[in-house]
């Protein structure tokens, strides 16, 4: 099954994007059209459109409509420039961006618009595709790894089709299990920003995949007194070594399922794996704004003005990762040649 | 230094309890008068009044006044077990119920009023005592242990003024080191009733000690990267074996601790040990209403309706604990001989 949104998450009508903003979801359906890589930037930037997979394709329309309105070098390069840098962790981003500059390029000058356009939609083709072959792989392995029934499989912020082509990662994978067995999913709410609560939560439902909210500092503890048969994310990068940076909590769900002797499943595209990073401590982490802790949805939760760290990923070192899933395949053990083998 | 709060957490007035309702704060300091045991069991049930040793006060006082109003074996029975049953994990709530109830039973029906006010003030005194002298055992330890200037802190939920009489438990051990030394406190929001970003937050901003509030997501990654020193919490129950109830998340902080090799300090008063109990799977684990789960102060986060799993506490194994500190000592490390130690 697959769900039917309307609207959809992401739509390119040829010229402009639509958008579904997510950071009004699930109260309200509000959707953005874009029409530059300022305006796309920004709606990346605060989270409007997220999820590592689909801001990539995302900041590649963004490149694209701003060629096609101004076909020079120079917009080119300061489109690339803004798009690429407008969130630091997820790797797709500066690859998808990289990919429609070089097509730009290469076509020159006067046929630089058509082929941004066409390498945008390219991505968005291999985005969905991607998603379509990992959650098989995901869901293929997870089949036979494990016997329970139903399973339980616990998730962490949100990697469905709010934050990938198609089906998405992570929740692709559930989605796909889900196909050939009874499966519950336990939801972890994701603080501070609560992909979770608003949008897994919302998409399961749609999904008709029983399921439950937990808030995130409750995970580790299902986990540990058996309530969990497996921890299913999705990844924002992946260094050369495996080690994995995604949505701030992972690390500690990744921690626990390894003491428990759980599989913990990492899923994304193979666009995701930095060859260029020996491991995960070269992953730089977004830092965000202070406001996102003090508050949750407007609401104040401390006094005024208090001090914050916000740190919006983590990295979990390859050792925790029980297997990585692609398009191309599963690494498992996760080491650099197995992540080689599926990059 | 120590906190002047006024109006203070908890006052006995020699005949009604008055406590800060903690539900209200940070933003409204509201005292509630509580008379007799149900409307005590009231406000402990609904968090009004919380921390495990601070519960066991006012629960001492509750049956008191019980007891002064109506003096009969049926009010002491009815009144222990309602009282003794309002929150179920917690080791200090029935300890300090038991205590109560059986110096009336030896006082008799004519003295049962007066004995059971004696036994609470004596609870209330004692609390107060173990807080300090188990703060100065938790100092000292982390002082000696931990070289680096400043030292920076983690702790979860509150364990301070607002949690137990005096200084607090795992706050007061904090409060003790920055006696000694500049000490830097991350404290966690605690979801879903955010005692962290409510409670530590306020008390911290009193104390004077720097500090910075966290998503509880994010402290396994900021452990991970070497930002953290030590953490430090309270606890609500210990078994035999030195398994720790406490706070949920508590468990995923011990193992994100153990991982990067810095001390998992708990600190809370002896009554807190529980020999009936062989090892922390036997401690029941209250779960909660889902409504505290969708929504972070009266703010809905997700679907309404969404299915919940909301337990309050997690245990984290003795192996993973570094030090456990009660008023007569510091069992390090933690087994059964050692905790017997300090019970």
């Amino acid at each position: 099954m697959a769900i039917t949104l309307s609207p959809l998450p992401l739509r390119w009508d040829g010229e402009r994007l639509h958008v579904l903003d997510q950071t009004r979801l699930p109260t309200e359906e509000v959707v953005l059209v874009l029409e530059g890589a300022e305006d796309t930037a920004r709606a990346i930037g605060r989270l409007s459109v997220r999820g590592a997979p689909l801001i990539g394709v995302a900041a590649a329309f963004g490149l694209a409509m701003e060629v096609a309105r101004k076909p020079s070098l120079g917009a080119l390069e300061r489109g690339a420039e803004r798009l690429a840098t407008c969130r630091p962790t997820a790797r797709n981003l500066a690859w998808a961006v990289e990919r429609v500059r070089a097509a730009a390029l290469r076509a020159g000058p006067v046929r630089m618009a058509g082929a941004a356009r066409e390498a945008a939609e390219e991505i968005q083709r291999s985005d969905e595709a991607a998603s379509a072959a990992l959650a098989e792989h995901g869901a293929v392995l997870l089949d036979e790894a494990l016997p329970r029934r139903p399973l339980t499989v616990l998730t962490h912020c949100n990697s469905g089709c709010l934050a990938a082509s198609g089906r998405g990662t992570g929740l692709g994978v559930i989605a796909a299990l889900a196909d050939r067995r009874p499966v519950r999913v336990l939801a972890c709410e994701a603080r501070p920003l609560l992909q979770g609560a608003r949008l897994t939560i919302w998409e399961l439902g749609r999904l008709g995949i029983e399921h439950a909210l937990v808030v995130d500092a409750a995970a580790p503890g299902l986990i540990r007194t058996g309530q969990v048969d497996a921890v299913v994310t999705g990844l924002d990068r992946v260094a050369a070594n495996g080690d994995v940076a995604n949505k701030v909590g992972t690390y500690g769900l990744a921690l626990a399922a390894h003491a428990a002797g759980i599989p913990f499943v990492a899923a994304g595209p193979s666009s995701s794996l930095d060859a260029a990073l020996s491991d995960g401590d070269a992953i730089e982490i977004e830092e965000r704004g202070a406001d996102e802790v003090r508050a949750a949805l407007g609401t104040l939760l401390t006094v005024p003005g208090t001090p914050v760290r916000n740190p919006a990923f983590d990295v979990t070192p390859a050792g925790l990762v029980w297997a990585l899933v692609t398009e191309r395949g599963v690494a498992r053990p996760v080491d650099a040649a197995s992540v080689a083998a599926i990059a």
